[in-house]
């Protein structure tokens, strides 16, 4: 598949050597010709990456000029050398770019606890400078230059019908939902050559983020690195975006950022569903995400579904010790389209024919009902497989 | 091993065809001779079953006769139907000791959505109450009628010397690492002779609970039916308790309550570790036992444990997203005695070590030290293997 590359960008990706693994890139640059608008949403783990520390201070603003991101290290329970190193990459992929050190953000994945390897690091970002490109190859080199125990690049691009023209938004991340000792980290960019206000481009990700990263959970953990951020430079011509033309912006960037957030479950290795929730009838959305998550993070009924077991019981349970208050005498569930529970109470359906569906399909639905309200949220897991664990109770020395 | 039985009650077990296998107890009778004293603390899950509902109503209380138990129905999501089914059992058990219908408590553990078969539930009270006795092969046998996935019964006792003479406590518990449909569901009654007031005696249970049974986490799921019992019948004379003998009675239901608990875990078809958490230096219990909670149910440590791998960065990342705030600066965490995190940074150990100690240890005991202040608490949870998702994931028809 081929992505149009919004205007103004140049990406490069190369190996250094920081991933034992040879022969897989391992750092990524990518450049904007001119000050671009930067947002960022970041992990809320009170154990948080250098890079996420320095991106944090530098985001929202209106003039950042390279993103400069390495895997296979997340500099993460480094201390103050972390912080420095962090700085000093920052500088450096500033620095080839003609930027002020300031100007420049970084990302982060991999081991933690173990100090950047500097001088490799340097070198990559020299290297990475001289492969900068604008094409779809280029943009396709870039996100495996971020993957370390992805098994698939993570892309998905939109082009908008602005009233001040085209815009193009383009947007790459890493996560999977097999565990390494990279801790799972998530981490995305999303490149536009729109022109934004850093406020509206600061709401406009942070919305974005809630409806879609913030809804998926593959084993519940949240990493010390995972860092969502979003490059607007203007490029495309035209004053920042206002009244319907940033609407439209903005649900482009929901739909880009659904679609690489749903990519991250999806690529699980030792998983064998891709499990959609969709709770409903809640008070508010924050009900029916905390409704979600729970049912998402049970190892019971994530079992459930590796069985193909249709346990309503299971899933009911979970919702009813989220801590959310409603009534259980409204609570419907469907699972594959099939009502399992209405009202409260369980109803007779044929439990092999659903059994099967769950079995032959990598999909599969969950819908809880509520009637307290209009509050929902969509969320994405996966299942729990005997494999899953064998893969991340391996000892890696 | 041979415990005392408190005075004044009799027990029973019998099989009365619940439970689909053949030859397993499935119905126990506790009579207690003289009105008691009863405490209980319940499920927190917002879908509770029909036997929760009736003892929440009737406890505390100062006129306990009977408590009537079930293996292999949990009467749950059952409607108005399943509250009378409680009802009726609760009457039928009061009926052969003599007592009026409210004199009556019920536990019921099992399938969930189905409805219970009174018939046979009628005739095993009656039976039941025929068997009664006072020994300690009548205690084992009522143990043995409450489990379910269990492979071993649980009792825990003490005898206490007190101003106003000896008191003898013993309870039993019924809940096991491996989920079967049940959704391990965790029972307990403690039965003692020492006279308390309802108010004291809810009081110490409360207590003790907070403590033992609200310390372990298998899967994170709390069940519809969790229950545990005090009955406290003074047939050891006296009046009820207070003082020093009241804090001594609180200490040694303390300590059955968490030897109990503690064998739930423990009792891990599919797990190969006792997982013991301690969570130190918080700034209260409340935010030690977040921290411990999240750390135990977190899929990447338990698969860590069983993979007989020390990552702390797991255990440190967990405890980030826990929702509690701390100083990443002024954290340290040991496992099986050695220090691999301290003051914020992983520190040199040797990894081969303590990888052998976790896999040459049924326990494994993780140790997580803040700088806040003086919160504490111990936790316990098993490995994830394998086996157990092999276990759970086995489709029930």
């Amino acid at each position: 598949m081929a992505f149009d590359v919004p205007q103004g960008y140049r990406l490069g990706s190369v190996r250094c050597g920081i991933k034992r693994e040879a022969g897989r890139p391992d750092l990524t640059l990518i450049v904007s010709d001119r000050p671009a608008t930067a947002a960022g949403v970041y992990t809320q783990n009170r154990v948080f990456a250098a890079p996420v520390a320095l991106d944090r201070e530098r985001t929202p603003d209106g003039s950042i000029r390279a993103v400069v991101c390495n895997s296979g290290n997340a500099n993460a329970c480094t201390g103050q050398r972390g912080l420095d190193d962090a700085r000093e990459m920052a500088r450096l992929a500033a620095e080839v770019c003609g930027a002020s050190p300031e100007q420049a953000l970084v990302l982060s994945t991999g081991v933690i606890g173990e100090f950047m390897p500097m001088t490799k690091i340097a070198a990559g970002i020299a290297e990475a400078a001289q492969e900068l490109g604008n094409d779809s190859d280029s943009l396709i080199a870039a996100a495996r230059g971020m993957m370390t125990t992805d098994t698939v690049e993570k892309l998905a691009g939109r082009t908008l019908k602005l009233t001040s023209g085209e815009a193009t938004l383009v947007g790459m991340a890493k996560g999977a939902a097999m565990i390494g000792p990279n801790m799972a980290t998530m981490l995305a960019v999303v490149l536009t050559d729109a022109a934004l206000a850093p406020a509206d481009a600061q709401t406009a990700l942070t919305e974005s983020v809630r409806d879609s990263f913030n809804c998926i959970s593959v084993e519940g953990h949240m990493s010390t690195n995972d860092s969502v951020l979003l490059l607007a430079n203007g490029a495309a011509g035209g004053t920042p975006l206002s009244g319907d033309d940033l609407a439209a912006f903005s649900e482009a960037l929901g739909q880009v950022c659904m679609e690489l957030a749903r990519a991250i479950p999806a690529d699980g290795e030792g998983a064998e569903h891709l499990i959609t929730i969709d709770v409903e009838g809640c008070a508010d959305r924050q009900a029916a995400h905390k409704i979600a998550k729970t049912v998402a993070e049970s190892a019971l009924v994530k079992t459930a579904v590796a069985g193909a077991d249709p346990n309503w019981g299971r899933i009911v349970s979970a919702a009813g010790y989220s801590g959310v208050v409603f009534d259980p005498a409204r609570v419907d569930l469907l699972v594959n389209g099939t009502v399992l529970y209405r009202q409260g109470a369980p109803v007779e359906f044929d439990k092999v024919a659903v059994s099967d569906s769950i079995r032959s399909n990598r999909d599969t639905s969950i819908v809880l009902r509520f009637g307290e309200g209009e509050g929902r949220v969509r969320f994405w897991t996966t299942d729990l497989t005997a494999e899953y664990v064998r893969l991340n109770a391996d000892y890696h020395t």
